[in-house]
């Protein structure tokens, strides 16, 4: 069994790494932090718990954090950071659903989070935590920078058209001709009380925010690099849609000649066959974010729009489970050995 | 393993059938019948199953139903009464979803739902599937009627103080006293193309229906008769909520001087302590639909409204797990001798 | 025209109340205020107002109230009252959309919203502002205070069988026998950031609140003893739907020997026959909340439930109209000698 | 006073038009046709009207409509290319909600309408109904074909950047780059009852639809190869949101060097300044479709991406005004010499 902490449990992906966490097979939960709640059984704020949680939230103080094996922080940015290294002294492994692991760039990390990054040589050796992309990095790691719901979205929907390949010696697609139109549930925007997000306020509504700079937008941006091993650029929108869970990325890019010379679909079925958490739907699909709520599936639909040089890839994910919490769990199954997808087979909710 | 089909697998119950079948470790499903999509693969038509059910709908003709050790109807009234003599006499067990074997009299079934019973012998050894009351009779019953969504949550929330006991001679509330002041999410209407049930029709949106006579409240009063073992009578009146799932039950009734005298709280929670899917709230607790989002519970709150004679009795679940197919697999695990809970452990979905 | 000023206006009743007035053909609009946007156009906060309102908040000390013929307080309760005095005395009249003017018992007041009531003399002159009841003393009143949203549809909803008449000797419910059960959307709670109401948490969820006594139980308790002229006891519970607007009454009394052999329809049908903004809705009706949305009208249908003796009485209103703002621009047009019905005639909004 | 028809009034266009023409203060409804409901009172199918519309539908044989000065068609494609000689001949002047006199190349309507169009000569002298492009026409038009939803939107959005101008020589953005990625509330989709639309169904979900072609493609690209007086393409991606009302069209085009040298906000000012309906936000803004709804203003914001040489144009409506029954009414007011925004005055309905 794998000892595990929580720090920051009272967020939508705290609650969420609960419910994976007390399903799964190989998990003991430790502890579970929370300066405010300090005492308060989990089961008592989060009644779809009860009889499934039974320890109570505990501040940071008094949580037995040092003796897990694993500890994963669900809090705010910077919160991480801050503990890791003690942690890591410790021996313990950290999963931060935070951003602190995520830029590799410090001055980067600064300019989007407004904060002085205080571990550089932490950062130096963290692993970002998409599995379809670093899988044998993230199963030796010791901190695992897991990816914003945007980016793993929109990663996972260019990497076949942009990994270098060997099949195809000219890029796909055109780098810099990126458009990713996304469009995300409410708790995306986590459980602060906020009157944008009020039902009386987003409900019934639809509009884009964060089009000046989003702060997923550099990560996506790095990560998109990554995987290409050239330079990469997007023009990135986020919307806010009048529901609870899941993402919907809609993503443009102009097709090279050599792309537009490739069986898109097969390259797509190709490149996921052997992943458990990427679904390529059948040609001509529209996939509904519903068809993965509340699962660890994200769903992949490739289409080239009439009469256009675009490629036009639609991804769905539940952000709380593939966009966080559940490729968090993703992760930690890798770094302890176990089977990837332990803990994760809940089929989707519908309707 | 249990070898089942389902009977009209592509309404809301059907496909939660599905969800929770799929994943149940001692069950093994050998058909789903549909006239109408005759071939298509299930995960077809609902993509949240892909890689979870990989059985194509069958026309009836050609399902193996006879095969099986139980079929589950998921079907509109009348279809399972016409299947029952010819599955029952090659052995195979039923458990019906729909109304064809709730009502035990058979004028009463034909005043409600405009057709004859085709066969009121097998009606006659029917036993209605609410575990909570009918434990030992569903083990040993080769036909189960399952209760209606309503039903359930108003029967589960009368018991305790319907029930006679050799704890209080006297009764503790009048029986003819009760009003039940329901809310029922759209999918309670099932999966039919209707005007009503329209997003643009039902969201932002409130109303009662059917307040002049609704199929479940014959099998309300019947059920809360049997419960009591005397003449019981309520005003019932269902309304329409824009939500996806969830039944609340508002439930009131007059106390007697021996139900004014009782500590009711400890009576609930002494009646409903063994119960894996019944769970009681502490004093004082509202409780909320999603709190057994997706999950196989019911639960309740007992209160006093202040200056007032009345008992109410709060009562949620998900109307397509407990209130349908969830209480069908848990009357399932009892007709083969599985732990109750098996296959419905799943914790709620929140948010 | 009538001068107006707005105290507070960045809530729903003060936003409503800007959209109502915008578009009234008799007032001015002199100020607005709000102490934490002054300076802020109206118009930037509630881009829905561009081009209709063009005046900027300004902080109270600013604003020109003393010149205003009418105040509207959109405030948090004990505001009206602390500015009362000095407004009445520069002869302007005052509508107070908060409590503070609603109960006329200082100790039930004060024991209810948790303060000290700073001007029970004023307080002794005020109106309670429900216009179907109390028409001619609205008219000349110097202080009116506004009903609460549930209070109107529940005083509405009874008022032709508590009211004494010739008709009838007897009275026709039991005042003793009264169940509320009512329904409201979210925006009842205010535009204040909270985490129950963000539609990550509240939507697609129901549940009741305040079940063990809301502030408006007191109020509608004390508008139903002045409407019967006895005492009038009642249980109310309010419940929360995932919807913006709206409020659906759902209300129960025990009929009497007088009542059970009255028209019950007729006799609604003919008290509500000159009122502008309460609808008789034919007999067997199930009014939907949308059937009033963004407008003032109330809808009302009578039922007998089957095999009872219960009057049941099904009242939909637009909590942000009827139930606040629009009711309050109904006081002030009998204040000031207008048609009632001026700048109030808007078609509810469908779908 | 104008003698007005609507054929086929029971649609979402339908009621929202009836909404609209029953405040017009120069409208005198005549009659309104429905071979379903023949004989039911346009109140009793939408009680939002009572005491507002107190006709009834008729069957069209019995409707008076070539005693009308104008007819709305709010019908299925093909019903007003069916009655418009009859209507014609007898002086009446026809505006139609659906497709049938929008498309200009018969060849085209066939292709996209899967029908054959019965009256090409008078589709040669209809008038596209979007005022802000065709006012003259429009006044003096005898058949008015109005725009769809969607390309209402997308057209208003690229008007400034597209047209000619004498201001500058080049183009200002590259006409066959552009990417209309929208996104419609489910009101969009009609009044029919199907499963996809229905709450259980939509409700909590976003999807991508009709992506390999929609019908109000080729619309847009006609109206925009129009407004631009040269071919212009571009790529159409709809999406379904979970709402009721609203249409977001999120617009992406290449600048030129023309274009990156051009301050497009002054210019957006600059170009609407004298539309009554549509409204430049300021810089920086991300308009939500709810500032627009129920009325009949688009609402347009202007972006330019970090890093990008892209123009960004965010522009809302509600689909059934501005989108349909508002801008038909707009239309009206223009070909009979009304003031534009008589009876189109609404504030938008916020929350």
């Amino acid at each position: 069994m794998i000892k595990v902490g929580i720090v920051g449990g009272t967020g939508y992906t705290g609650v969420e790494l609960l419910r994976l966490l007390a399903q799964h097979p190989q998990v003991d939960l430790l502890a579970i932090t929370s300066r405010k709640e300090d005492g308060m059984a989990v089961a008592e704020m989060f009644p779809s718990l009860r009889g499934h949680v039974s320890i109570a939230f505990s501040e940071p103080a008094k949580a037995p954090l040092t003796d897990c094996d694993v500890v994963f922080f669900a809090t705010p940015h910077g919160v991480a950071m801050a503990q890791a290294p003690e942690l890591l002294a410790a021996g313990v492994r950290l999963i931060d659903l935070a951003a602190d692991f995520r830029l590799r760039d410090t001055a980067e990390f600064e300019r989007w989070y407004k904060m002085p990054h205080s571990c550089p040589d932490i950062l130096a050796e963290a692993v970002y935590g998409l599995p379809e992309v670093n899988r044998a990095a993230i199963r030796s790691a010791r901190v695992v920078g897991m990816p914003g719901c945007y980016p793993t979205s929109v990663q996972l929907g260019l990497m076949p058209v942009l990994e270098p390949s060997t099949a195809h010696a000219d890029p796909l697609v055109d780098p810099l001709s990126i458009i990713a139109d996304c469009k995300s549930g409410v708790s995306g925007g986590g459980r602060k009380a906020e009157v944008h997000t009020l039902l009386a306020e987003a409900s019934d509504n639809f509009k884009a925010y964060g089009v000046s700079g989003h702060r997923h937008w550099p990560e996506i941006r790095q990560g998109l690099c990554a995987i290409a091993g050239r330079p990469v650029n997007l023009v990135f929108t986020p919307h806010l849609v009048p529901m609870i869970r899941g993402i919907h990325s809609t993503i443009y890019a102009r097709l090279t000649p050599a792309g537009l010379a490739t069986d898109l679909q097969a390259l797509y079925e190709a490149r996921f066959a052997s992943e458990r958490f990427v679904d390529v739907m059948p040609a001509g699909s529209t996939p509904d974010t519903r068809s993965v709520r509340a699962s660890n599936m994200a769903r992949i639909a490739v289409h080239r729009p009439p009469d256009s040089d675009l490629l036009m890839v639609l991804v769905v994910e539940d952000n709380l489970v593939k966009g966080a919490s559940g490729q968090a769990v993703q992760a930690m199954n890798l770094m302890f050995g176990l089977p990837e997808e332990m803990g994760l087979t809940q089929i989707p909710i519908l309707p």
